[in-house]
């Protein structure tokens, strides 16, 4: 190997990801947080041990790749349907209220409207999809520990969560179309009208050849790299044909090759592939990555606004969708509250923006402190509310077969093992 | 991502290769010489719709070491003890014969011993060093086929073929070691001496690290994840401090985390990902990288030469050893012609030397061909000498415990699915 240093870098990554990620779990925190401070720690902000290349950038990009595509797998559309108007009017709630008032932060902190462009307020929109995607696992692990993970409450957190990072994923693409100088308005929706439209078009014969290979090879190694062979086509064809990010376009491959006999095969050793190696380097760069060095009370403040916003109104939007639809009060605040953890989604949004020139880099650190703080926060208070409140209302699917079909979103991959 | 293209150079690669490894393997080859063909097709020199660039050569670069992980995984050491003097001497023989006659093969042809200098000689020696390496997947599907695999001359072939996979990456250490004009052949060798060792002694204390976490968190993901860890460190430190190939490393560390209660289920995740997604880019890349814009005649004759003799030595190298144990013809022949074929390591070795300058990079093609050729030849006249002479020895392990402890290489992980 040329440079035979990487060696020693991707050594020491994988071991203090491992580490620091055991040791975040056994205080309550998922491992992504461990994965963050590893790199934080390797990276040049502390001991400098590791840092950035075009290696470990290049291991980074296909590994969040793999992360999208395994999140796809494992997102299961018919229980989507099945949850219904609940969770699509918590998730839409817990979109937008982040998205208008990440705007509107966006805006007073870095120039308001008096004679910006189109690319200015693109800028300021970013900063509200940055805020939209909820983290279950770590709510899943507080209300399967307090025995709630099948409460109504718990239900329409898990299917919530889920349709709010379509939303994200969509707005994502639509920004960077917009992005594009060289593309129009209308243009850029179309594109990525256009590209879901034909995903989905192409992806339902995907889904049926899937089903036949399932049926005529089960269990072979073959459907895993087929697998990654369309995940891979899809992110090509995004960034190529329509103009949308990578990451959309392998996320809905695995949609489309979701809720298959052999789906759960797949992901198995997709997953493998990604979070043996590919996920810890990518969590561990953002880390490695962040720097301090343009930062100014300006940006320690709108960092600090920026991660209060963004649990304030993710935690109020869904409190308010609940309380529509009826629910008690302590049953509510568990809704506001297990919706406002951020998590890999959230950093990938980010860094997507960085990219393509969205925000400036400075800003990952911004992404670091939400996951950090709300991945903190959701725990804690969602122990306290149960504490204090009587929530304990009969779950609304005791008994029913339908309890069963619960999405399949018992913990994040980062918090085996 | 920023050069999206390898998204559907990648796709192509997990595509192509997976196809043409199922065809090979319908026609009875190992997969492997699919993989290599996959490769060529794809490469500049047919289709051209695949280029070399850096990041397939982080992936494969990263992928050859994953592979001789697991290869190290795989190696019984207590088999090998058991099987003793009589592997041993199959494999020296194995060994010796092609290393000598592959050494004056290059000297005929380029260039003979009339005032030349050290690197002239190592580069003579490594044509035989690419020689050396045995790969025994597909003689033991052949063997298994036949109902001969835990024959006399079975178990002795499985074990010669290990045996000499040591020797040879000991050889490829050693010519590498001299290879650095700056370092003195006694320090060259002392220095592989030295790295072999430290690395056992150090192996040890890892042999016994492993065992107590093994007993302590079985099944968990963190034993891979350290496996992985310790295999990138003796990477490292192999090439940093010891002037030793990187695989060499990473060989030495699956060999000292091998035989635990846990290792298969270690090499069982390394080996999805180096099988899924590293290897194909791996061996599809000797393939993309292999240039005809050199050849001339004499590189053509040359390579038919190299192809003869690395097949004819190890034949009558091993054919011999069996003869002089006092074995049958027949059962000396099924030893011989079970050598010959050759596979993973010989490209590695052939590549790791191109790295290191000891070789042209035309002369790739040379071991795609020993590759393709043997592995076509191995199978064909296996079955010639069971068809026609009987070698139905009783097996020597008949009715013996000893019979279930046959090194664990039932077939090459590229064979699977």
């Amino acid at each position: 190997m040329g440079d035979y240093t990487i060696l020693l870098e991707l050594a020491l990554i994988l071991l203090f990801t491992k580490l620091f990620g055991i040791v975040v779990k056994k205080i309550g925190l998922p491992q992504v947080v461990g994965f963050l401070i590893a790199g934080l720690l390797l990276g040049p902000c502390v001991l400098g041990w590791v840092h950035p290349s075009e290696t470990l950038k290049i291991i980074a990009e296909l590994g969040v790749i793999l992360i999208m595509f395994s999140a796809g797998l494992e997102t299961n559309v018919e229980d989507l349907k099945k949850c219904g108007l609940a969770a699509l009017l918590v998730a839409a709630a817990g979109v937008a209220l982040p998205l208008v008032f990440g705007f509107l932060l966006a805006a007073a902190f870095h120039g308001g409207f008096s004679g910006v462009d189109t690319e200015q307020i693109l800028r300021y929109v970013f900063v509200g999809v940055v805020m939209t995607a909820t983290s279950v696992s770590i709510t899943v692990e507080t209300l399967r520990e307090l025995g709630k993970l099948k409460s109504r409450a718990g239900t329409v957190i898990l299917s919530a969560a889920i349709i709010d990072d379509v939303i994200g994923i969509v707005l994502l693409s639509v920004v960077i179309g917009f992005k594009n100088p060289d593309v129009k308005p209308l243009e850029a929706i179309l594109k990525t009208v256009g590209f879901f439209a034909a995903a989905v078009a192409v992806g339902i014969g995907i889904h049926f050849l899937f089903k036949w290979l399932n049926k005529k090879f089960p269990h072979t190694r073959r459907l895993p790299i087929l697998g990654l062979v369309v995940c891979f086509l899809y992110a090509y064809c995004a960034e190529r044909f329509f103009g949308v990010a990578d990451i959309t376009g392998a996320y809905l491959a695995g949609i489309m090759m979701s809720g298959l006999k052999e789906t759960e095969y797949i992901d198995r050793k997709v997953e493998i592939n990604a979070y043996m190696f590919f996920a810890p380097v990518f969590f561990a760069g953002i880390g490695i990555n962040a720097s301090f060095a343009g930062f100014n009370a300006n940006t320690v403040w709108f960092m600090l606004a920026f991660v209060s916003v963004a649990i304030l109104t993710k935690a109020l939007g869904c409190f308010s969708a609940a309380k529509v639809l009826r629910y008690g009060w302590g049953e509510s605040l568990v809704v506001g509250v297990g919706m406002i953890a951020r998590g890999e989604v959230c950093l990938i949004v980010l860094q997507k923006g960085i990219a393509a020139g969205l925000i400036e880099p400075d800003y990952l650190a911004m992404g670091v402190l939400l996951v950090i703080v709300s991945s903190f926060l959701a725990p804690v208070l969602l122990k306290f509310i149960y504490r204090k409140s009587d929530v304990s209302r009969p779950p609304h699917t005791l008994g029913d077969p339908k309890e069963d079909l619960l999405p399949n979103v018992d913990s994040s991959p980062l918090d085996k093992g």
